[in-house]
């Protein structure tokens, strides 16, 4: 017989009943009967019954150990009797008379209880979180996540792609967050950089005619922690093609991802491939937002022309300085009291508006502060505008250019959950297009790049040459699901032509280019294929799946929001000897004077 | 129709002919064949043949383009007539006569070939490594290494693993080789480090329950490199299983790795499981190695026995002084030349031995120097206990304990290698056990634990504290394949109370196991399952399929051998408002006086 177990605690059943079978695990509980003791047995699998009978030789050994004790417990398989009978157990037809009880090994006072639901402190479950693992909630999101990456392994291949490994110990990257950085010894005064993600790579790995590549590929940003984002190290569905439009990126990543939520979506809605192609304008129009939730039904309106020259001033006076006012409809809100208008009146004001204006319409016109100043035939364009009728409400956020559209998307989301309008147990997926190449810097009133200098531009080379900056699309998109960003994306500019007279635009001098990407302007010059992709987060993925707002609950041993591991101590001082190896020598900030000071993280 | 392609470039076959295709792809190579002019257009699929007739439109364009230039070549697929067929091309049998040719991306001047055999230097190859990778025999090492790595993943599953991301910004190991430190900068004066291996991570996730871990891992060692280590960062397939014993640990690997050298090793032999397990003492005695290559068929002997108190003087006094006398047989070798073990006497010396005594067994006997001083029943004897016969030849290394050993099991290769005995088209896998727990450190002459310190013991806390402890074996394993050992591994000592006593043998107080091991003491004091596991190298496979002695050749972007990344520029300077930010200040080597300062890599 296996010295430690012939079954897992979830395997037996009533037509094993007679047999003598061995199990080990943990003591999830103990209950005293009479002088009969019960154990739930629990391992990876699931939970057995233990009964040692009174008077057993083994029921000292029983009594004495200590919940979450690791046990071997030898014995017969006995059918429950009708009654005791568990059926929300698949082992609840049969209980282990135990002959044998070996602890394998004595668990000490516990810092917080395994079996149960109650909440702890993440610092004190991180500390300890190898017994946090044990609890069921952590333990089904950790499977899930291993299950969702291997579905997304299995799924890429299926698309034709083929999975290698970048490196990890790279050079500094020129562009985004801050990297981590790692002196190399053999190396003084010189440093490794631990990748932000394995952009450069990927596209190297296209010219280099891989045609395909994928990585499930560990990322880092040295950047505070997030909720949704972990201070140190993520993961990302790293992907790059080839020879690729953009459309054929997004039907490949479709499947993908519609394949994976419908898989682990345990039931929930989603969004049928393909997914909705929205413009970036549109996007800000439409929904406030360029990572619309659509889940949310509600659509905002340009109501600017309804306002311009009307009796409601302050409208009036917006739109004629070149502002816009935008209308949130809020369908069936007509019969809701005061209150709730004042409620989000205030709540408009703490988000930095002058206030959140409002229309009631009813059968016979508009009412509310608004309406009483603005024409009736302006109530009714509005209405028209807006699709609502009688019974409904109308809010309007007016304002110049991204503020006013931003402000929309808020009030968008704020009223859709006031009126309880967001559809639930659904993974709504949409593609945001025709993000805009260039944006103005309102401070040094410069053309910046908006988002990825690396993407190609619509219209190429002569797009640059001859169009306003500011017109010049991108072949850029993010991939969004109910209002979380997944990923960005793009098709790459891989001209070294084209990509010199995008810097220039953006005001960067050919020289500057070459020196900061020269390694990649270098590999364009010898046979680069055109080639897009996208990385959509792995962690984000299982926090929708799992429903957790919190990264860390879906990570194996996530550091703490501080960047600490609590469990292993890192970081840690080291010894100056070890600096010295690495030809460096700690330069700590002064403390600071008591008073006046801030307070900070890095203290 | 498709802007890049209709077909791959090994896609069309003679039942394609007439229709129109699209092809993009690398220029392979340009012949001019009396007007017409013929490119072979390749992707990573494979080679079609264009052709471009004379006077053709697209004439101009094509005969532009160099080498290694990007293309879309659109055009008729035509048969070829039956002589210009190329069998050994899957797509021999037609060619695209091209109607349109545009050129993706023009390639300048190449550093080296693409097409072709030649040998370039490793840093000119690393430099431009998007071109290497173009190379067949480099795309294919990638191409194996992809699939070994699936496959490693799909066999681990198949036997009841889960694959887990541990963390790599984690505490400096306490054991081991040198870490990377990760200046830490929200924490001034502290530092991650990247994991050597997730040796910790994967024996806590095992006292959390999770009960069969695997991971493709990376691994950070900052060493130097070597043929067969990267300098850097490195992958093994690390697994652990919780309520194992050692058999049951071997059971779970051998069908992964049989099964993967059989699915990748193009019909080369492939040693079935089980494997042998060979306890350390014998694999010293019998092939002067740990790691024995037993395609090798050479067993050693010892015959002290023999020469103890025999007429040859110099192996009568070694016996006498405690000394040992090993034979290493070579079969056939008897006709062989004076020469032959004269080199052999001259190469022993090169390695520091005194020489390499033999005698050749003829008909009557003996014949040689040692045979001329020795008795004719000793000379027997010798021949009876290595199992020869006349015509044979038998070698001797004499001397002590692990010396001895270790110089027979070169002479046992040397010999093998000479008499060309090695057998071919052979991977021979084998356990190495019983590795012993303690050693004596020559120098100190105090015990030290010989491998792992947090292997189990065999015995327990009972041998622990009853037996010699230079005799106590540990549950410690190494598999092997070919020479080359791929892992180590153990079932881990998971009690807190045996590792105490274990490091107090070796010379460590309680109080420092607690503070340099504490987190794992105190993970297993809230019930810790007996578990056990292993890592094999999963560079180190592919290098044995791929035949390749050189790492670098199985990675897709290697650092070099000195640890920079050509390509990126890595590791680089940074400036000093970075190293600021982290708290840290350069503080490099002076530069030393040009006389008499050794060469060193770290200037």
């Amino acid at each position: 017989m296996h010295p430690y177990r012939t079954h897992s605690c979830a395997a037996l059943r009533a037509e094993d009943a007679g047999a003598t079978a061995r199990l080990s695990g943990w003591v999830h509980s103990k209950r005293d009967h009479g002088g009969l003791l019960f154990i739930d047995l629990r391992d990876h699998a699931g939970i057995t019954q233990i009964v040692i009978p009174s008077g057993s030789s083994v029921m000292e050994a029983a009594e004495a150990v200590r919940v979450e004790s690791v046990v071997t417990v030898t014995g017969e398989v006995v059918l429950r009797d009708g009654a005791t009978r568990n059926p929300n157990l698949p082992t609840g037809d049969i209980e282990v008379r135990a002959k044998e009880f070996a602890v394998q090994s004595a668990a000490a006072v516990l810092p917080f209880q395994v079996a149960g639901q109650e909440h702890y402190p993440e610092d004190l479950r991180l500390k300890y979180r190898y017994l946090d693992l044990r609890r069921d909630k952590v333990r089904r999101n950790m499977m899930l996540r291993a299950q969702v990456i291997a579905s997304l392994r299995r799924r890429m291949v299926e698309q034709g792609f083929t999975e290698f490994q970048t490196p990890i110990l790279t050079a500094s990257s020129p562009e985004g967050a801050r990297d981590f950085l790692v002196p190399a010894r053999m190396h003084p005064g010189k440093f490794y950089a631990l990748p932000q993600a394995p952009q450069q790579f990927k596209q190297l790995a296209m010219v280099a005619g891989l045609d395909r590549y994928f990585q499930i590929a560990p990322c880092f940003r040295d950047e505070a922690a997030r909720a949704d984002r972990s201070p140190g190290e993520f993961y990302q569905l790293d992907f790059e093609m080839a020879f690729a439009t953009q459309e054929e990126v997004f039907a490949t990543l479709e499947p993908v991802m519609e394949g994976v939520f419908r898989e682990f979506g345990g039931g929930r809605e989603v969004s049928a491939a393909p997914f909705v192609r929205i413009p970036y304008a549109e996007a800000m129009a439409v929904y406030g937002s360029d990572k619309p939730d659509l889940r949310n039904p509600l659509k905002i309106s340009d109501v600017t022309e309804a306002f311009a020259g009307s009796g409601f001033g302050l409208f009036s006076k917006i739109a004629a300085d070149g502002g816009e006012i935008r209308a949130i409809p809020a369908p069936g809100a007509g019969d809701r009291p005061r209150g709730f208008f004042d409620k989000l009146n205030n709540w408009a004001r703490e988000n930095g508006a002058g206030g959140l204006g409002y229309i009631v319409f009813e059968a016979d016109g508009g009412k509310g502060p608004i309406a009483k100043n603005l024409e009736a035939e302006r109530v009714e364009a509005i209405r028209e505008k807006t699709g609502l009728k009688a019974g409904d409400a109308v809010f309007f956020a007016a304002g110049k250019g991204d503020d006013v559209a931003k402000f929309s998307g808020l009030v968008r989301t704020r009223i859709a959950t006031e009126l309880d309008l967001i559809e639930k147990d659904a993974f709504r997926f949409c593609w945001i297009v025709d993000f805009p190449m260039y944006e103005l810097n309102e401070e040094t009133k410069q053309i910046d790049f908006s988002h990825n200098p690396f993407s190609m531009p619509q219209g190429g080379l002569e797009a640059l040459n001859t169009q306003d900056p500011l017109k010049i699309k991108a072949y850029q998109y993010d991939i969004v699901c109910n209002g979380i960003e997944l990923s960005s994306g793009a098709i790459r500019n891989h001209l070294p032509e084209v990509m010199i007279r995008a810097f220039e635009i953006a005001g960067y001098p050919e020289s500057e280019v070459e020196a900061r990407f020269g390694g990649m302007l270098n590999a364009f010059r010898y046979g680069a294929p055109p080639h897009g992709g996208s990385a959509p987060g792995v962690d984000r993925m299982v926090m929708l799946l799992a429903d957790e707002p919190n990264i860390r609950e879906v990570i194996l041993f996530p550091l703490n929001q501080q960047g600490e591991d609590l469990m292993m101590g890192a970081p840690a001082p080291v010894e100056s000897a070890r600096l010295k190896e690495l030809s460096l020598a700690l330069d700590l900030p002064k403390p600071k004077p008591t008073a006046k000071t801030e307070p900070t993280n890095a203290g």
